[in-house]
Order: structure tokens, then C-alpha cells, then sequence
């Protein structure tokens, strides 16, 4: 039994709430279970040095989370004066998914800025953040081709993100929570795309390793799990949700 | 005439949400127009090392914006590695306005670190933190009361904030909004407290100067306002509202 | 009875050497008391990024204190790696300040940087610093006047600083001294132009409150400082004097 | 075919030099085709605090290229004044692997330090210096059992790390070069146990995305793989080897 | 002939004023030619981490130039936020210089911060630093000798600093401004005691190189204006300069 | 008798392996009795902004350790994020010495970047690295020279580098360990040209002092010294040696 009475292959419940904040081009509140991201997606009418005069755009993501997102406070990463190896990762994490299912040739010379800002935590804060920022992506997309500026919605497929895991009993579950995770044998995330092909596997066993089949298992879990959690965002995306796909890689 | 409608006395609609996050002591959303902030207290059991062994507490608070806060994309302070002289400037006030009104002996050797975070900006996010910053660290204290930490509500009085400031048409309004800020020639911030004493005033003309009885005026405005701010907040802290003033400096 | 016997609207000593560093266009060492500010003012020849191109000028103004201008050593923001809050909240004061009498569209794309460097400290070194820069800057046009770079005095009005207080007994005092600083209820520091107007008001009670004829008094008390001051300013600036507000704003 | 003339599952010519260095505790240098990197391992006689009084150990890791190690120079992070992402994720990566296959109890309050200096780079720099770092530690704790200060080889099993991928013709490959690697599809990074059981899984396919078929058949090559090098592995360690395993998690 | 009519091998005026600022137990204010630093050196009751529980002290120097003390205005360390390689390597050498004729042991555990701050500058002020610190020094330990800190002045030899250098004609000339150190083929500083031993000799010929018998020239003139220069210590010291020699090593 | 029983006047082994990393223009790795630096120089296609537009070209060092080059681990300057003083006036002193035998206008508007990596570190590292890195640059040239984008090889002269020094008994020495390093009471670094002209000399006692005859007789055995040096140097060249002064000054 979970420690939230969920079955092993059960999601928390998920909300996004789309255009959540004024000024973002697009923009989402996901809640999965007690965790809480703000995803916006800015666009910028240029790309960053490397990229300048190829007629392609960039996406790039930041994450972050607000002291007290956690049950202990942190030390804000300003106040630092410098970002940590964990949030690195999961910005670089973030970003390179997007750009996955993204025809960067179809946007022009223009950055996507994703900012996941998580305001409280409890497990899963990097997989709600790229199924929140995946949204708000084809928001900001949806108010280019009000605009004219685009003509085709850039986007190839649907993308979502979860985490599955084996608890220290060897049971393998889906969607973890702060406390699982902590406790947990092993830990992945697993990114995929609408039809169901994998973006991004990284599973670590820190204290532990793992085998094969619990890897399928896993594996299965976390398609299973993706394939509701794309219902959701269909359903906050709206009538942009046809465009998905127009473009193909 | 305002740009919004307003009468050039008139606050924008107010509201705050107790309770806002699940793991700070205190937590809530304040909303001022579409202005919106997180204000989080957190109770830390220690003081910082320059205040060791004196028995008292201490409070210190940080703000900051998310990047997509404003209308154009802010760089994090935290990928730029440092934080602004705007943002410093900030939270030594916000920080500063709140030990006015709060008796350090009273609350042991304890740190209160009060997290204001700007998720949408349009002016005034600077008062707009001070007013929610108190409410939460009376709810923090509120959960230290019942815990029995402390035997007292420390709290001796309200405490809240507005800005006024003059049109280039030389009329005196408050609480400005993004667009009057940016156009106007004098912008001030007042603090004070329930009983209408002064705690901070900070009011500058930077492409302009102001007269005697121009402040006089101002001074007045905000007067008026913070008292119907001061409504406000007691609504929000509910029955703890009654403890305020219990200690006197 | 003060400290060092001086009446309550006593003004400490004040001295300005002008032309006291040979580089700088302008310079001046201000002694106000025990407290020694060296001001220089150096013209560049271009505006920061920002200001580019709008055929304006830009003042801007640092602010730092010799290790030992304390009675205890303090770390050196260089070998810290950063600038603290409170020398960047002086230096915004400081360059706001000067903004504030100078019209930025007679300098033509040339920015003022404005180096107040503090080599011994007694109070009020934020108020000496403006104090002085702003005869370092009226020096420093002297130069641009007389190489005929421009052709009007830029300077729309005198321009001086000054604190008041309120001791912990409840009186009102003007210049206070370090001493008196860390002592008093209520600490104000206030910026007015030759001609009365306010420019800047920062009042603060940390560790109290104000009431609104507490603040009258103050401001009574500052601005006949102020006009003993801007005295001292004219003869420090001698014959350019006479050019003071040829330009109007 | 390959740009080298290698099978799709071949390795590239391993060695590991064991003792490379002088002063550290364990050394090598390990060449994977045109890839070099040291690896030395340092032990320190305590931990760092979040860890002390457990009575465990701790395992971290640094990760570093010499500014010429690749075609183009890149800028030293030292000048730079920050560490990238890429080089934390990879530091995080090998100090995480190391710690699955050492029993952190069995080494006391100590901490070993891996340092991972890749000084000619063509490929595959993490997982080269992930086998490599695994010997550099077990001579390290050999040199700890000789001086008696620890009584059993802590290291539970082998550890070996290395990249698969598909290129563009979606043919799966074993241990990509920098070229391949630049130009593949998909790029994953394995790390597993000397008894086939996973420790890391990353794989990612920024271009393009993958599906169960192609991870079993990568999982597959890597697998064979790694299996040959914790052979080069054991004629490195010498007779240490038949120490590793004594101690079971 | 030089560009100021000095001879090859006259100094340039020199003047230093004792106690120059209030706060410091010793401070100095140094004139040589147009250069003018001030000296502090503040007493620290305990010394750093790596020198505890020695019962010896230690002697730290720091130097630093105002941003307008050169022909062009410098960027400020502390804005860079970090200290340029040229202002280490000084400050290494002010405080490994005094070390030289210090005798630590007679300090107790007590730290000497010497503070040279450079308020105009025309070549030589790392010299004119270590001869202004050399009576900033002496004149500390003179307060910690009336105060009864320390029994005998731990100061062992006089100590002073000068440049020497070759024009580009081939000419070696004694104590450079900054227009001859621009020029100079050959630049070299010379620290020495009073007895005319060397302390430190450092030489460099970026554009060129020199012999033998170029360099005994060079060391012949430093050597004359040093006796010069100590002389000029030894006024400033007065009283106390009897003292010096006393603790032999 | 010396710690490795050498004479005093007696060089430890010298080696000097041309063409050691694959990537960089010119490399080297240079063994000087235990200490062993890979020198690397590469060369780019543009100058510093400094140096824009003036047709010469610019030649910088960098410096560095690995972390466990020496008895003890050092932190990672990339970690602490910012370069030591010590590093700093290393690869100030790397960069000058080298531009002092080499015709910068020769190379046109390009910068060789210098670097110096410590793999083991046994005293003399930045001697070796001066030594070292000057064969480095010479191959580099070659290669320049072979690819006919330059036409004479811009080395005008030979230039290596030792130490020497002054044991505790009063002994001078050439070459110090870093034992005897440790101990001596005086040190110096001595960078010559094939024709026996200085172009660095340094030298500090830090502890001690010396004496005239003595700085003649340490620089008598650098002298010596560096003529096997600049042997070793020669042979490492090959080829290329017969063209190194064909560029005169």
C-alpha cells in the first residue's frame, strides 16, 4: 500500500490551468497532486549567439523553486550567487525535451524562454514542469499564429513526462511522491511523445541497481501513466489541440 | 482622469488569501489589481551569527520577481549570479518595515524569513509585499502560539504600505499602477501602522522636485488608503487579529 | 545636550577643497565633521547601452568607504566579490539625487560617473557624499564649458543633503554623528534643491515610529541646514557659481 | 560503416595505467580510443557536514577538461568563475555510479575525492571516466586496507560505464567517437555492475526520439560491452580484484 | 633629460604625513611626486584559520586604486566583482615585504591589516605603498607598545621600496613616474632594509632584456635612494624610530 | 648534502616530449625531476580587444593545477570560482616571458593561448612551465610556418627558466625541489634568453634577506643552469631549432 493509499500504477490527480498569468505568451498553472508549477513561455524575436543567421529558432527552460516550496526552506539560488548542479539538470532536461517535438525551422530566428517556477513541491517537480511547460509552449505557439507571425503551429507531437520508480519492497509504481521518492530504491523519468516513442530515460538506482525486466516494468508503467496524462493537456490546450502534429519532422 | 478610472483617492480592489502554500508557518497571495505576490514566512530556530546569544529574534526578508512577472522578460538574478541594487533595496525595506511593528524579545532566538515573490507585476509590488508579509508573519506567529513557542503574540501593531505619487499634471493620486509609476514625476511609499504612526517614507522626484505642501498632500492620501488596507488584512488573519497590540514596545 | 555639544539645529563644520585630485574633470574632498568624502566626477564621452542614440546624457554615481573608515575594519567589497545593499542603495541615491538638477539633454551623450569614495567615516556619509559630488559634477561641466563641448551650464539648481533624527528622548536633531546615529529612534535623510524643493525624503524608524508633526519638524530643521550648506557649496565653486540655473528644466 | 572501420559493436582500444600519478591514493590513466583521461582518487580524513557523525563515508566527484583537450579551446571555468551545467551533471553522474557499488559503512568518516581530468578528449569523456574513476577508487581503498585502516574492501561489485546510440540510418552502435556522437540520433550513456545489473540509464534523443525495439537493442550492445571492459578493469587492479565483492549490501 | 628634469638618478619628492585618518592604529598619508596613497594598518586580535594556536601573528596587505586615481577612470574591483591579477600580485608583495622585517613571534596571535589605497596615482605606487605601510606599521605596533599589548617593537629593520628601470635610449634611471615607466625598456622594484640588504627584487623586460652589468646599475641607484627614503621614514616615525632593531631574528 | 642528493649546482632530469596532445598547434609535456606539466599552445585566428586593428599579434598564459597534484588535494579554482593571486602572477609571468623573445608583429593579428597544466607537482612549476610552454610555441609556429600563414618563424631567441636559491645554512642552490623550496630562506626565479640576457628575475625572502655577492652567485648558477636547459629545449624542437632567431628585434 501507498503512503497516500494509491494504487502502484495510479497518477495523483492533475489540473493545468491555461493562461494563468497576464503577461506570458502562454502560460499554465499544473498541479500534480501537491506539487505546484508556474509554466510561462516568452517568446523573444531573436536567438542567442550560436544560433544567429541559420533561420532557426531555440527553445531554452529555467527552473526554479521558491524557498518554501519544500518543507525545509532554501537558500534562494540568487542569494547564492550561483544555480546548483540539480537545477541545472532540470533545466537542460526541460529544454532538450521541448526541442524534441518542436520543428525549430518552422519558428524563425526566435527563442522560446521557458520559465518553471515550482511553488510547492512534493515529488515530481521536473516531470510537472515539462508537462506544464509543454502547454504553455503551444499557447505561446497559438498567439504566433493569431498573429501571423508563424503559419503552421511548429509543434510535431504531444510530449508529457513522469517518474516511475521501485520502492525498497521491490514494487515498482508510477508517479512519485516527495516521500516515496525519497525512500525509493530507484528513480526515473521517463519523457515520451504522443505516440508513445521515448524522448528521454534516466533512471538512477543510487542505493541500489536494477534488471532488466524491472526496467520493462517500469517502462510500461510510465507509457500507461503518459497516455492519461496527455488527455489532461489536451483538454487545456483546447481547440489549438487539432494543430498538434501539422508539422512533421 | 486615471488610465484605469480610478478617483485619484481610490485604492485598486484588494485581497488576500491566508494559507496560500502548505509548508511555510505563514503563506499568502496578495493581489492588488494585478499585482500578485506570494508572501511566505518561515520560522527558522536559530538567529544569524551577529545576533547569537542575546535572546532575541530576528526577521529578514528577500524578494523577487519571476522572470515573466512584467510585461518583458527579466533575466533571473540567480542565472546573472547577482542580485540587483532594486531587489537589495527592496528587501532591506521590507524586512526593516516589519521589525517596526514586531517585539524581537518576545520571540526567542528565533529567525523569521519572509519570502515575497512577485508572480504578475503591474506597480506597487514593493508595498503590495509589506502589507502581505504581514499577514503572514502574523499567521507564522499564529502557529507558534499554538504550539506554545511563544506566550505572547509579538506583533504590537499593524503595519502596511502604499505608494502615492504626482502626474505630470501635477495632481497628487494613490497607489499607482505600472503605466501612472512610469509617468510620473514624484513617486512615494509610505509604511505605517494601525495606529497611523509613520514607520518608512521614501519619496523621490527624479525628474522632478516637490514642495511642502505637495508631501502634505500625499501624506494624506496614503493615510487614508492604508486604513482600508488595514481592513483588509484583518479579515485575512481572522480571529489572531485579536492578539495584535497584546504586546506593547 | 549633544554629544559633542552641539545645539539640535547645529550644523558639524564642513569644508569643501575644490580641485583636490588632479585627473578627475571635477574634484573635491568634503569634511563634514569626521567625516571625509573624496568626490570625483569624470566625464565619458559615451551613455551606457540603454541610453544610446536618444542624444541625451546619463550621471550615475559609486559609493564606497576606505576598509578602515570605521572604527573596526570592514571586509573590502572587492575581496568579497560583491557590493552590499547599502552601498548600492547610496549609490542609487546619489545618482538619482544629481539626475534630479541636471538637464541630461544639454550634456549630449556623455555620462557623468560620479566616485564618492568615503576615507573617513563619523554619520552622514551618504548626505557629505551628494553634498560634495554634486560641486565635483558643477566642477566637472566647469571643464566641458570652458573646452566649449558644451555651450550651457547644465545644472538646473543647487543641489545639498543633509540627515535629521530624533533622539531616543524624543528631540529632534540635525547632522547627526555616527554616534547619535546609532542611537536615535528616528533617522531621515533628506535632499533639497537651492530654491526649497524636496528631491528625495528617506525617513526611517527601525526600531520606532513618527508622527506627522515629528516629521514637520524634521523637515523645518533640514532645510534650514540645507541653506547653510548650499553656502558652502558656492564658495567651493567660486566663479562658475553665477551659471547655476541658466538652464531651466 | 563507421568513420573508424569499427563493427557497429565494437569497442574502441581501451588501457588503463594504474598508478599514474604520485601523490594521489589510487591513479590511472585510461585511454578509450583517442579519449584520455586521469582519474585519481584522495581520501580525506572526514566528511562533509551534512554527513558527520553518521560514522559513513562519502564519495564525490569533479570532472574537468584542459582547455585544449578538444579541436576547438574552450574557456577554463575557473576563468570563467563557474562551473557549466555540463560538467555538473557529468560530476554528479560519476559521484552517484561510484556509490552504488561501495558500502559507505565500511569506510568510516572519510571521504574520497574523484577527480576525473580529461586531458585529450574524442568521445565518451564520462564513461570513460566513470572506469576509470572505479579503479582509480578500489587502489585508493587498497591503500587503506594496507595501512589497516579499514579491514574489508568496501566495494561490493565492478562498475563500468559506456555510450550507445543510433545513428542517423537508425543502426545502433557501441561506443560512439566525438564525430558519431555529434552526428547520432540518439545518444545513451550506460553505467552497469559487474553482475549486469543497471546502475544508470540516460539516454535522450534531442533530434529525434526512439522506440522500446531500438533501447532493447542498445541495452543489449552495452551490455556485451561492458562486460569486456571490467575485464581491462580487473588486469588494471591486479590483485586487489579477488577483494572485490567481499563486502555484500 | 627626464620628462621632469630630474637627474638619472634623483627621487622624486617625497612626503609622508603620520597619522593621517583617526580611526587606525597607524595610518600614513604618502606623497612621491604625483603619487599619493594612504596607508592603514589596523590591528586584529586573533589571526587567520591556517596560523591558530601558533602564538604567532601574521601581516596582510591589501591595496586598491579610487577608480579616478589614473588618467582614465578605472572600473571599480568591487563592480567587477573580482580583484585583477595585477592588484593580487601587489598585495602579495606589500605584505610579504613587511613580513620580512617583522618578527611575527613577538606579536602574539594578533593580525596586521595593511590597507594601501591609491587616491591619485603617476607611476610607482606599489614602491610608494611599501614604504608609506612600513611607517603605517611601525606605527601600530608603537599603540600596542603604549597600550602595553606588546613588550618590545617586533620590528626588526627598516623596510622601503623603490623602482628603477632602463630607457629605451639605455639609460637606468631611479624612481620612474608613469609616463618613464610607460616607456621604460626594463622595469625593476626593489624592496630593502635599512642595512641595505635585499627584500625583494623584482625585474622585467617584456619588450626587452638586460645584462649583468645593467642590472648592478640598477641595483646601485635603488640602493642610494633608498637611504634617501629612509630617511624620510624616519621623521614620520619620530620618537618611535628609535625602537626599530630593537628585536633582532 | 641535498634532500636528493644532488650537487648544488646540479639540474634534476629533464624531458621534454614534443607532440603530446593531439588538438592543440604546439604541445608538449616537460618532466622536471617529479614535476611533469603538459604544455599546450593554440592558436586563434583574432587578437584581444586591446589589441584590434594594430596588425600584431598577442600571446597569454594560463596556469593550473590538478587538484591532487600536490601532497595535498587542492580545491578546484573552478569550484571556488575565481583564480587565485598565486595562479594569477604565474600565468602573468608565463605570458610576459614568453613575449619577450617573440617578434609579435611576425604573427599578424593572432593570439597564441598558452596552457600550462600541473599533472604532478614536486616544486619549479612555473619554471617548467615557462620552459616547456616555450617549445610549445615554437611547434606552434612551425605548424603556422608550414601552413604558410606566416613566413619566418617569430622567435627571436631561445627563453627557459629556473630556480634558484638559498638553504637555511647560507648555501645557494639551482633548481629546488619542493622540499627544499619549502625550507629555503630565499627564492628565485631566473628567465633567460639563448644569449644569456635576463628577461625575469624574481626574487623574495620572505623570512630572510641576502646580500649583494649573494644574488651574484645565485644568478651565476641560474646561468649555468639554463645553457643545459635551453640543450634540452633544442632537441625537443628538432628541425624547427635552426630557424629561432631568424626574426631579430
Amino acid at each position: 500500500m501507498r503512503n497516500d493509499n494509491r494504487e502502484h500504477n495510479q497518477l495523483r490527480t492533475i489540473e493545468i490551468i491555461p493562461n494563468y498569468i497576464t503577461h506570458p505568451e502562454g502560460s499554465v498553472l499544473i498541479t500534480v497532486g501537491n506539487t505546484k508549477v508556474i509554466c510561462n513561455a516568452s517568446i523573444e524575436d531573436r536567438v542567442p549567439p550560436f544560433m544567429r543567421g541559420q533561420g532557426k529558432g531555440w527553445i531554452t527552460a529555467e527552473y526554479s523553486m521558491l524557498p518554501r516550496a519544500t518543507t525545509q526552506r532554501n537558500i534562494r539560488e540568487s542569494t547564492k550567487g550561483k544555480v546548483s548542479g540539480r537545477t541545472m539538470e532540470i533545466q537542460r532536461l526541460i529544454g532538450r525535451a521541448l526541442r524534441s517535438v518542436v520543428d525549430l525551422e518552422k519558428i524563425g530566428e526566435r527563442t522560446v524562454w521557458v520559465d518553471c517556477d515550482v511553488i510547492q513541491a512534493d515529488g515530481g517537480t521536473r516531470t510537472a514542469s515539462i508537462t506544464g511547460a509543454f502547454v504553455a509552449v503551444v499557447l505561446a505557439f497559438g498567439e504566433l499564429l493569431k498573429n501571423k507571425a508563424i503559419k503552421e503551429m511548429p509543434v510535431t507531437d504531444y510530449l508529457a513526462a513522469i517518474s516511475v520508480g521501485i520502492l525498497k519492497e521491490g514494487i515498482e509504481i508510477l508517479d512519485l511522491n516527495y516521500e516515496e521518492d525519497s525512500e525509493a530504491d530507484v528513480d526515473m523519468n521517463i519523457v515520451m511523445t504522443g505516440s508513445g516513442e521515448f524522448v528521454e530515460i534516466q533512471g538512477t538506482g543510487e542505493e541500489a541497481t536494477f534488471g532488466l525486466n524491472q526496467l520493462k516494468m517500469m517502462l510500461k508503467l510510465a507509457s500507461e501513466g503518459l497516455e492519461k496524462i496527455i488527455e489532461v493537456q489536451k483538454e487545456a490546450i483546447g481547440a489549438l489541440s487539432e494543430r498538434i502534429g501539422e508539422t512533421k519532422k
